[in-house]
């Protein structure tokens, strides 16, 4: 069945009509691959560093990945079992002058070309922190401070769409908690707080709620249920081009043993090791800038100029 | 055959390992794909802020594009006609539940797996400047300053290598312009000139050379003759790890009306448009500063850290 087509549809369809007309995005001709303007970049910039001082004090270790992670990583991470239609595995030509000449007249006539692309070991990023966790592991066991990492890269997830805060390629910027459930924990509640009052300074309505992650399938309803009953899952939510629907634009991860298991990371007492993470979805923050402060940032209030501009 | 393994093969996996060994370099199991450590990135970023330093006062407009492109621009964009080896699709799982739990037997019993994933409408950018083409295209006639354009992403060219300065991804910063030949002309003169000062103010070894690009095929061993002799394309090249085989770490591009024909591009009297760039690869950069002045940036001779730091 066909969705319907609702008020939140032109909404969003608007708010990204609008950011276009402003320059600020730059279409593509593919929904959720957008350019950005001078003007955008410099929101997204001025927020990162804005995530850095108020996280300077816990001296995370910066580690910094390419948009995409090792193809053996990606297939033990596990993601394919939960969210296989986000996935962007990434596929190459591998052919002699013969097949390049087939593949040449294929593109010529308008048939299908990509059918003879033979993947590579590379997998688009799908989080910021996927190969933080392999990096870590490999160091053998976490000392009594456990780990905690800084990462920022584009991720890609397929899930085309009009509303410009779904993108299919965006940035995520984390701190990454690797240790004994007491650290990950606290570490998450500092989050928490620390996160509200990052954006409060910023001047945007918001909220904290429970949430999940989108698995995929019958069985992933009853994975995302799980999610919510034992509140592993906030989101920090701020209304972009709906009211009823905001947009999550940070989310606070506990991830139990999950990361731990998989990459076999030990806390100094032998024991599997828990994580956590914060996610601040740059893209969707800017937007929400841009809605709620206006499209001209030299017009923004004082106080949100202060606290990104200094 | 078998390609012979040579001292530059030795000279490239030995640099490798000491920038693993020092942690600027995270290795992923896969060659030429990296995370990297902060103090890579911030010599990075510092001389991003170098470049822009240099070109301000030429005024271009500022765009940042993700680190793929839509598909039906790649398509037309003739990049298979002349470089199919390094494109890299996006494909993604776009199945049933029965599809999906038939990928993860498959995966679970170390099956090939990929071969069910479908091309999304997005493609690897395969050098910085290839999405600005069709957005200069779609806003009509050219004023009489043409444009001018400052891009930067990250990049994707399918050709693992041991070689640290040939990554699979990678960050290219570019400036490009469009206008009549003249025009095109004056800027790429204006960058090799200024592009050879930027470096020497990085007190690197370096030479300026004509050069070609990596044409596939026999057809193309035509295509990169006529290139060299026709003075389209210039390097600045550094040793890294070979004096006899430098590394090319900036290039002056002209394509003549290439993109001009391709998208249509007109210059105010009709004309098709002539194009250039000048492109700086940021990590080939970073790896000549350390490979030439170590690994310790705060023992950096005092003009190259005034010329970074500032």
């Amino acid at each position: 069945m066909q969705a319907s087509h609702t008020a939140t549809d032109d909404a969003q369809a608007g708010f990204r009509n609008a950011l276009v007309a402003a320059g600020l995005l730059i279409p593509t001709g593919v929904d959720g691959l957008y350019g950005r303007s001078g003007v955008f970049e410099e929101v997204v910039e001025r927020f990162n560093d804005l995530i850095t001082s108020w996280g300077r004090d816990d001296g995370a270790e910066v580690m910094r990945f390419p948009p995409a992670l090792a193809r053996h990583h990606f297939e033990r991470s596990e993601y394919l079992k939960s969210f296989p239609q986000l996935a962007g595995t990434v596929h190459s030509f591998k052919g002699d002058e013969r097949a390049h000449q087939t593949l040449l007249r294929r593109l010529e006539e308008g048939e299908e070309w990509t059918d003879g692309q033979m993947a590579t070991n590379v997998v688009m990023t799908p989080a910021a922190c996927y190969p933080i966790y392999p990096t870590v592991a490999e160091r053998g066991p976490l000392g009594d401070d456990g780990a905690l990492v800084d990462v920022y890269s584009y991720c890609f997830r397929h899930e085309p769409s009009l509303d410009p805060a779904r993108m299919q390629l965006f940035r995520m910027r984390e701190y990454v908690r690797v240790g004994t459930p007491d650290q990950v924990m606290d570490f998450r509640q500092s989050w928490l707080e620390r996160g509200r009052a990052l954006m409060e300074s910023l001047g945007v309505p918001l909220a904290v709620d429970v949430a999940n992650d989108p698995f995929f399938g019958r069985a992933g309803r009853m994975l995302a249920a799980n999610q919510r009953d034992q509140g592993l899952k906030f989101e920090l939510l701020i209304p972009i081009t709906s009211e009823e629907k905001p947009t999550a634009c940070l989310s606070f991860n506990y991830h139990q043993d999950h990361f731990g298991l998989l990459w076999d990371i030990r806390t100094p007492d032998g024991a599997v090791a828990h994580t956590a993470c914060v996610g601040f979805g740059m893209e969707r923050v800017a937007l929400a800038l841009f809605r709620h402060h206006g499209f001209d940032v030299r017009a923004w209030p004082g106080s949100v100029r202060a606290a990104l501009w200094g």
